[in-house]
């Protein structure tokens, strides 16, 4: 299994600095390096607590870039409906650059009403502005006389600098949910996946990932060459109790800032987001203990986490984890222990993927 | 006198990769760090060789902001004819924070064609957009319900995250060239200038200089603590034959890169760019030898550096000079040295502003 390292601000001003939160990123960045955890990924949201600190992914990781030698570094995810194609090829091709060639270019639809409303995108556009920003951006990439016709900011023909330094250009990974249609289209295209664990159930998740693994084999991908990224918040205590009682009070802080932020959906109709209406309410029914159950977060002693683990690689097969190490308000201290916890007493201990 | 350091790249793919270039200016701004320079400033731009490795100076100095501590960080200018100013906003706070409030906002009204026919935006807007885009960025920084209503994108209320680190707000510069309108609209605001040695001649400079620094005061502002940053390309070398010889070169490398990049203004007409279809003519007729004689750049011994420095000063005052060491396809080594000549022989014979 690889692991990586996901940072998704919860905080706001009454919380504390941004400027503190992102010392503490760059501090586990190091750290999670040092770990050999595979990736660092970031997100990009604007205006509320909920992921307003990350409104740009490339500027952290460009800082992280300075920080880190190996680790691979994830926009998690960049949301194309809000960017000129230009700008976000160029803005993450020069990423690439900072960082030697370490960039996994991940894309997102978006889905926060107040975000579509600031930036004056009409959410039923959202999926096509989506699909046609990553192929844009791909075209921008690879392409020298490269004309946008069938996007929202149509021009050209462009010759985007610099140039990426991956050939033909980094990894694509795109966030999915619940829609059979992103998973089939992701494997078509060979992009790989990231999602969060909570969102479907288990049984609907397993058939997405199959949807998934058998598009882009049918499209003529390598086998077992696609990748699926599943984001959890973790914490790892000595004592599974502590573990529990402190993650309990974050997780729930973590999701009254959520709540606040899919609030508008109460009042929102979209045709590129059906149920989307009914997302406050399924929030709310996952309670700490309910994602606990469901392990849907991994929290416990070493012994817990690592029968949580083997649980999700039983579920879904060898898929990497990207872990929350410092949600909701969770400072510093308190995040490194679960990183070194995860070093010394996890890992280790997951071995191969025996019981696939 | 104040000094900084500014990366304005004019390269290719065909010159070197963006990743090289990258890790020669992060290297020269800990060396200018170390040097006790004020400011490291880099430009945005896209498409061509002039400027477009450099499409986010939010990443580079993001990055930047990893590899110094003290020195200021100046984005030598952002356009926000170019970005939704909830972006710019965001974007630019996010940098304060990673800096611990090093940041020094410098605004820009571009003037390419080609950028604003990518973008889709209409150059008679510029000047328009160019306004309202500072102002709706120093809203977003300082106010909590703003509501944006005469920007190219209105909506709101919104309340930005992060919050700057600087209260209240980072010090803005504004990038001005020949506009008389311009100069006396900074020193009014408060804001500092950022403007080039060779567009207008000595006299007009001179002139401008003068409306900024009278609408300052006029505006109420504590005379004396007006701010202007001149850009040169600088090369210092033992010899001054040598140093010439090699600059040439270089500068006329820049030359040929800026000139393709307005050569579109030959068939370009736009009311808020009055006389710019003649800059192609204009810049054609900056020769090395004119700018030498002109001192519109500082070359040769450190000797001849120090009296062309003093003239600059008996011209324009205690301005602040923004240095490119390495402009054109200058090597590192080059600007190295450049660098450790400024400091070791040049500087210290400038003295205090005696000849002023």
């Amino acid at each position: 299994m690889r692991f990586g390292i996901f940072f998704f601000p919860t905080l706001g001003p009454e919380d504390r600095p941004a400027a503190d939160y992102y010392d503490d990123c760059l501090a586990l960045a190091e750290r999670a390096e040092a770990a050999n955890f595979a990736t660092l990924k970031t997100v990009e949201h604007y205006l509320g607590a909920y992921g307003g600190y990350s409104p740009d992914p490339v500027a952290f990781l460009a800082a992280a870039s300075q920080r880190t030698s190996r680790i691979r570094l994830v926009t998690g995810a960049v949301i194309p409906a809000f960017h000129h194609p230009l700008q976000l090829a160029s803005r993450l091709a020069m990423l690439d650059n900072l960082c030697h060639g370490r960039l996994d270019a991940g894309f997102g639809r978006g889905f926060l009403p107040q975000e579509f409303a600031a930036f004056g995108v009409p959410m039923d556009q959202s999926q096509e502005r989506f699909v046609r920003g990553v192929e844009a951006v791909r075209s921008l990439w690879t392409g020298e006389e490269v004309v946008l016709r069938e996007t929202s900011h149509p021009g050209g023909p462009m010759y985007a600098l610099p140039r990426p330094v991956q050939v033909p250009h980094p990894p694509i990974w795109v966030a999915v949910t619940r829609t059979p249609g992103s998973f089939i289209w992701a494997g078509h295209h060979g992009y790989f996946l990231m999602t969060v664990p909570h969102v479907a159930t288990r049984q609907e998740t397993q058939n997405l990932f199959r949807s998934y693994r058998q598009a882009w084999c049918r499209a003529g991908h390598e086998p077992g060459s696609e990748r699926i990224q599943i984001s959890y918040q973790c914490l790892v205590s000595e004592d599974g109790k502590t573990a529990r009682a402190l993650a309990r009070g974050h997780f729930e802080d973590y999701g009254h800032k959520l709540a606040d932020a899919v609030a508008l959906w109460a009042h929102t109709r979209s045709t590129d987001y059906p149920g989307y209406e009914r997302l406050a309410v399924a929030l709310a029914a996952n309670t700490f203990d309910r994602a606990l159950a469901n392990a849907t977060v991994l929290v416990g002693n070493p012994e817990e986490v690592v029968s949580q683990l083997q649980q999700v690689r039983r579920w879904y097969g060898d898929v990497e984890l990207s872990l929350q190490v410092n949600f909701g308000t969770l400072p510093l201290e308190v995040a490194s222990h679960t990183l070194d916890l995860l070093v010394s007493e996890v890992i280790p201990r997951l071995g191969q993927a025996q019981d696939r």
